[in-house]
């Protein structure tokens, strides 16, 4: 047998690198001007790095400074990342200075990380969910460094986060207890403990501050303008909420981020309340601070929400309704992405989402031609959560055996979707787009979004697609053919079959939901702007300049 | 619309009640002789209280305190609680103290449990996996108090938890951020945060800190005496490593707590090193700093492992290996339950664990009569990842589409089951006592602890049945009593059927493996006592005295 003698390389190695920094720091406090060498001192080649770029949060500039250090010093860095979402991002792939990359999402720059990979330039460990990517940051791709975000520290390199926590502790724990190094960039350093708002992150996880040139970068992604809901996502809304949400009594609940869940959050204080549903449907939410659900909130009908991250301009609405938010001492939001994905998972019974493609099948994706986007945390919400063991009306609403003798329920994941998108474009497709875009990459793995046999519900301007009653994939597939219309899914529909599978409850069409298609206006709406939302909140909501078009 | 216009309940309830404690404590310090008082103080009838009584570490103090306040005062208590282990959780109910309970594991006490809730006595909200419990926290179970133990803490409530952090942190964090009340009863008070070997808890989250009577209750759950290992449980061990591990090149993976992954752990640095798998298999692991794991960590098979929780007399041993164990500044283990178990579910390929029985189609449970031991961590663990998008060897050599065109991969969930039990019981049945069990208990959903459509492999006494290559359900069950011997399961098996099942490549037997049983000696063995573990450890390892058997 052999026998290992060595078990404390990444503690040397740390020791060594501080050593080696110690001259650049005032104890663990970097000057400015000093980041790019300190990252040049204390990164070595080849190393596992988290750089934070969140869904919203970025530590920019950290991403900025690596992205200037030489490259004979620093290369070959297998950078770990949630989201690739800022140019410099991708610049270290050009220069060498990183040549690997795990990540979760891209958004913005999802072109060029096809363009990169095409060239050979990059080379793609995997596309995760976020909270795969951040189990494997303590199975087996544990960073050695981590670069990260927050709003203030002190001398002792204690955190402040305010109400972008976002993935910021888990990062941190999983460095600072491998014997890895956290450098945080923070918008303000303080001298004392006391003079933090709170701590959100003990100083011992930390080894390296830095006061960064300007604040970190951060993004109003989950704001939608009431003005762009068109009033066929009106009229899909109310489907759902008469179709999905009454129907199953659905109680806990996750918003994907598009224009139709928003219409469904500004239907809940009109067309909700009409229906009798306050604190009957949509009461505990896993959620961003969606402006759109203010309304709701306003009118009683939220008794929770567990958020991912922030959302900028609703700070200090956040902030004033703390028995709905999660907040801290200092009266802000607390965010936890790994939290709001356990929770999403396992605490919630429904994930309702819009998409841009689905197929006969009920696969679904985002991923278009020439575009790698990546999952976030949609994969992770739209899956049936197998290890679920607790009961709910609306999960056990959809229980199902398989075996006689033995009832499971089964998470509700909805998709919503015109059969067209701009342009006369099918959104309902023979095969996704996905498929040769997997192939082109050399995928081992399709990148789809959410399987079709985990898709319970389809929601089109046509009715409701109630896919869990399907005995076969042949029923399925009829079913969603049923609400497809005129796209190549639907022109493959008998119209005869239809009217089976609503006597079989299958297929629900407008007028079997009590849902009248004249209904469907934009008046339905509780806010149908921004400066509505603002009305709502009691001027807390500030949106930001691109939101202030009044 | 309606209009609400209270917003900071929880925050207001919350000042009301620490302006009540006040006059018992020392800023946040309370004597240890006004535990039970505070306790009155700071409850109110009705409240949900979490209650730390994790897998290992119990807030024993604080749940003997609980358990004699005046029922008057506090009563109709709705307890949260991962593990129900001691007496007195359950005495709360007989007083009235509590009335409603939501659990994930009983363990010793489930005997009683179930007598109450036959009595009347207790009311379930329901069973849950430890992870989707805490996704409740923060979701729909939001706490009112929180009662949580630490090794230690200072005067401003920064706590120190050592190896066992468990779900110290998830808890805390839920209770702290939605204004409840957190309490950490701690073994030592300090007085300042410099005095704490490392803080893993910010003192902002902490209301009040007591020192316990004496240290908190902690149980070695994880020590499996190789004395106790069976050569049917190594016949079986063989077979998996090279029918599974090998054939699957599965890196990494979690191993249930029983004697034959324990008889797995021991294997690996003698006939896994014959095999040449070292560096090829089992390299990052999720799972608890097991005795039986230290000869293969120390001949350098394990590069990580991230632990649930801790290991009594594991200690110094994780902490003199740091490449392998997730440390602390102060060297000791940090362990994190929902972290363990996010990176279980989502970044780990495998799941092995033993059943007390599976049924003819392969759903395992070990619910049995009069025993409502609940499920831990194993439903989540042993579960398809349907929302993971990372591929790995492993887990794409179980791809298979259900659709053509989209290739997906799954994760290996093995059960590894002897046909009979002790006193001949068969332990593969036509219908799992779990399904009786569920009926008189009136629950809604039936407690199998893995289903038979998640399980991969079964590994028996007879071979290897690979029920993912199963073509629908009756070829699962013919594969499945192809290796189920002469227990009920079995006996429906015709021969003929095997061979066929054989060449197919669903069943194995020990000669198609390359195993011979004779060669499953205990001798095989890398340790076969308690002894052999510490001297593999060089000492490190110090067993409690119940262990100290030589």
């Amino acid at each position: 047998m052999t026998q290992r003698t060595t078990w404390d390389t990444n503690r040397t190695g740390k020791a060594r690198r501080l050593e080696r920094a110690a001259r650049l720091a005032d104890g663990k406090v970097i000057p400015t001007g000093k980041a790019v060498e300190a990252l040049e001192t204390l990164i070595e080649p080849g190393d596992r790095v988290v750089l934070e770029g969140d869904n919203q949060k970025q530590a920019d500039f950290l991403s900025r400074s690596l992205a200037v250090v030489d490259p004979a010093k620093v290369h070959d860095v297998h950078l770990l990342i949630s989201s690739i979402s800022r140019p410099e991002h991708l610049d270290l792939f050009e220069d060498g200075i990183a040549t690997k990359v795990d990540f979760a999402y891209a958004g913005a720059q999802s072109t060029r990380v096809a363009q990169l990979l095409a060239d050979g330039a990059l080379d793609i460990g995997a596309i995760h969910t976020y909270i795969e990517l951040y189990g494997r940051f303590f199975v087996d791709l544990i960073p050695k460094v981590a670069l990260v975000a927050a709003n203030s520290a002190d001398r002792d390199g204690n955190l402040y986060t305010g109400p972008n926590t976002e993935d910021t502790p888990t990062i941190a724990e999983a460095t600072a207890f491998r014997d890895g190094i956290v450098i945080a960039q923070v918008n303000q350093l303080v001298d004392s403990v006391d003079e933090l708002p709170r701590v959100d992150i003990p100083g011992g996880w930390v080894d390296f501050v830095i006061e960064a040139d300007r604040p970190y970068q951060i993004e109003p992604l989950f704001t939608r303008d009431p003005r762009l809901i068109t009033e066929v996502q009106i009229l899909m809304a109310m489907m759902a909420i008469r179709g999905v949400y009454e129907r199953h009594q659905v109680t806990s609940l996750n918003h994907g981020i598009g224009f139709d869940t928003a219409a469904i959050e500004l239907l809940l204080p009109t067309y909700g309340e009409k229906l009798g549903l306050r604190g009957k449907i949509a009461r505990n939410w896993v959620l961003n601070p969606h402006p759109t659900l203010i309304p709701a909130i306003e009118s009683g009908w939220v008794e929770s929400v567990v958020a991912f991250g922030g959302e900028v301009g609703m700070e200090k609405y956040c902030a004033a309704r703390p028995d709905v938010f999660a907040t801290g001492r200092d009266g802000m939001l607390r965010s936890n992405r790994l939290i709001a994905q356990a929770a999403g998972h396992y605490a919630a019974d429904m994930f309702i989402g819009a998409s841009l493609q689905i197929d006969r099948d009920g696969n679904s994706s985002t991923v278009t031609q020439g575009r790698l986007s990546g999952f976030g945390g949609a994969p992770n919400m739209g899956a049936d959560a197998r290890g679920r063991r607790h009961a709910s009306p609306a999960w056990l609403d959809l229980a199902s055996g398989g075996q006689e003798d033995i009832t499971r329920g089964r998470k509700l994941v909805v998709q919503v979707v015109e059969t067209f998108g701009k342009g006369g474009v099918p959104k309902l497709v023979e095969s996704l787009d996905a498929v040769e875009v997997g192939k082109e990459s050399g995928f081992t793995v399709t990148p789809v979004m959410i399987y079709g046999d985990d898709v319970t519900h389809v929601v089109t301007e046509e009715g409701v697609a109630y896919l869990y009653k399907a005995r076969d994939l042949a029923e399925r597939r009829e079913a969603l053919a049923a609400v497809a219309g005129v796209s190549p899914v639907g022109r493959r529909h008998e119209r005869t079959r239809g009217e089976r599978l609503r006597r079989d409850g299958l297929v629900a069409l407008p007028e079997d939901l009590g849902v009248r298609r004249t209904d469907a206006k934009r008046s339905l709406l509780a806010a149908t702007s921004i400066e509505d939302l603002v009305t709502w909140s009691g001027g807390l909501y500030e949106p930001t300049a691109k939101f202030r078009s009044w």
